[in-house]
């Protein structure tokens, strides 16, 4: 299996994803291909000893930056982004996997590779940490103003990847909501809710920002605005948390003093301390973005992993892992079926939903 | 100064919010007039020692419950709730404290106190705790499907509103999008950016969901739904983590090893936690919601508080606290001169604005 790796993507490109790469290569069984400016890949290759291991490089003469405008992706048509899907949509490559600029990724791959024909828009399913059970978040920023049937689209989506991907069988899928009720919600949300409780999904009903972080479904749909949202915050709310905690426990004399007086007994913890250190490490785990790797983008005519602009060696190494996995349970036809299916029962009740409802 | 108490609204009422106008009465220098089933918080009225304390009972023989549609307002004319609105309404009292059930609350201010001059709809404002300093969140709900001549005029309010109650000058305003710069953001946010640029408030543009927990702005200004989202994430989040650590650090039996062997070494750090009682007195108060007490619904002509469904008894107190100063500084004037000065602004940009853009 070929996986084709944007050298040139991510806040800490390409040193990380070099190291993230060869990370793959000796652990994954997979053939990394990286895509950039080859001098600038060779260099950094050349840090690694890359004997035996399946690492290539394609030359991209060109970069969209981590802050450009989309619009970047058809006026630099050697961007390595855009090498990268070329290469998957020639058949030369199996996966594409960026930590880059995910605007640019989401554009090139619906430009380079296609959606997947019935697929009005393709979305990002994210997983969700913050919950007693997984959670795939779906959308997380692709599409900002979707309709009533794009979010049964996505539904449909998240459900069929949860369902190969994570092996839950009729995984329960919820909408975001302001409120329990079926009646509760915005207009979006109102006119979404009819479609999900006719289409053969395991429709649980509204989820409140609370039962997010609960584990009320495997799958939550919500239009890309309000899940890019809910991601940044609960990131931004951990690290508040982290450095509220410190700040109150640690900054100051007074605490000063309490940490020297703190040090006997921590002494004498140790071996409790010890003991705790599986537990202390699955918290750690739990609460590391790049365990999770990166978001498949569903939808599209191949399969394409967005990591976290933020990316580490192990996200990198992680984002490979998910495309390797995708790869493996063929995900495009995956979500082709999936799709097949939510086109027939899409028009079985479009007469249902009443398009005259407004707010109060 | 009077201030009505709804005895009958929220999870725990009318135990706990009698506890709390108790508390109110003896501790604020207010009176407080219940309203409710008058048999019913006379008898639990009965636990405690009143006397001195300026507590009055006004007699409301019906009782919207939490659960309850909003059309339940229109039905029951003498619920607690619209009793005590028109109480406020006709003079006889200054403002209004409930923790029942929201919506109701709402639909009761606006048809019995009715909305300020200029104001289209009323706006629900909370405190978001998550952030290094307090961040005012406009609006939590009230509003599900808001145009961009409401999130200006939720802006100008909630700036009025923090300026005279905590005494900020010329507060930063933000508005909630799902990325930094100037075109990022679902159509609704990219309609109203240009509305809140040339209104003359202190605007600093997009906040992500990060940014908000970063207090970058002393009001954020986003529709009733990404309101609600947001606050309910976060009260989720925060409980998710509290369980999450104390699973995986106290249940089972390695833990339970693990904790028995900490104990002297707990024991030896007595002195130097007795230091830190202070700094987690400010954790845990900082976490708590009942600090906050309420959260005004600003835009309607008269002083309306709504207090979380799960007040306890420290809860209610600080919801009158709130209504209590919101009376002293003239909430009500605060919001109406605002509310003429976006009158006046609004009409002069309203042509800068392209109602053609839609989404990509």
């Amino acid at each position: 299996m070929k996986i084709v790796l944007d050298a040139m993507g991510g806040d800490h490109a390409p040193g990380v994803v070099i190291d993230g790469a060869v990370q793959a290569a000796k652990e994954l069984a997979v053939e990394i291909i990286l895509v950039g400016r080859e001098e600038t890949v060779r260099q950094e290759l050349a840090r690694h000893d890359t004997a035996g291991l399946a690492l290539s490089v394609v030359h991209a003469g060109e970069v969209i930056e981590m802050d450009e405008h989309v619009d970047a992706v058809k006026r630099k048509r050697d961007a390595s982004i855009r090498v990268g899907m070329r290469m998957v949509r020639e058949g030369q490559a199996d996966a594409f996997v960026s930590a880059g600029n995910s605007g640019a990724v989401m554009a090139s791959a619906i430009f380079d590779i296609r959606r997947i024909r019935g697929i009005k828009r393709p979305a990002l399913a994210v997983l969700y940490p913050a919950a007693p059970t997984p959670v795939l978040l779906i959308d997380n920023g692709a599409n900002t103003d979707p309709d009533p049937e794009n979010l049964l689209q996505f539904a449909q989506m998240g459900a069929a990847y949860v369902e190969r991907l994570w092996g839950i069988k009729n995984p329960r899928v919820a909408i975001v909501s302001s409120g329990e009720e079926a009646d509760k919600g915005n207009r979006l949300v109102r006119d979404t809710f009819p479609l999900l409780q006719a289409s053969g999904l395991n429709f649980v009903g509204n989820a409140e920002g609370k039962d997010v972080t609960k584990g009320i479904a495997d799958v939550v749909v919500t239009d890309g605005f309000t899940g890019n949202v809910m991601i940044k915050l609960s990131e931004g709310l951990v690290s508040f948390l982290v450095r509220f905690m410190k700040h109150q426990l640690v900054d100051g004399l007074l605490n000063k003093v309490a940490l020297v007086l703190l040090l006997p007994g921590l002494l004498a913890m140790l071996p409790g301390l010890l003991l705790w250190i599986p537990a202390l490490r699955r918290i750690a785990r739990r609460m590391d973005y790049a365990e999770y790797g990166g978001a498949p983008l569903l939808g599209v005519d191949g399969v394409v992993i967005i990591a976290h602009g933020r990316s580490n060696a192990k996200a990198i190494r992680n984002a490979v892992r998910v495309a390797r996995d995708s790869v493996r349970v063929g995900l495009v036809e995956v979500i082709r079926a999936a799709s097949a299916g939510a086109s027939a029962s899409e028009s079985a009740v479009a007469a249902e939903q009443d398009p005259s409802e407004s707010s109060s």
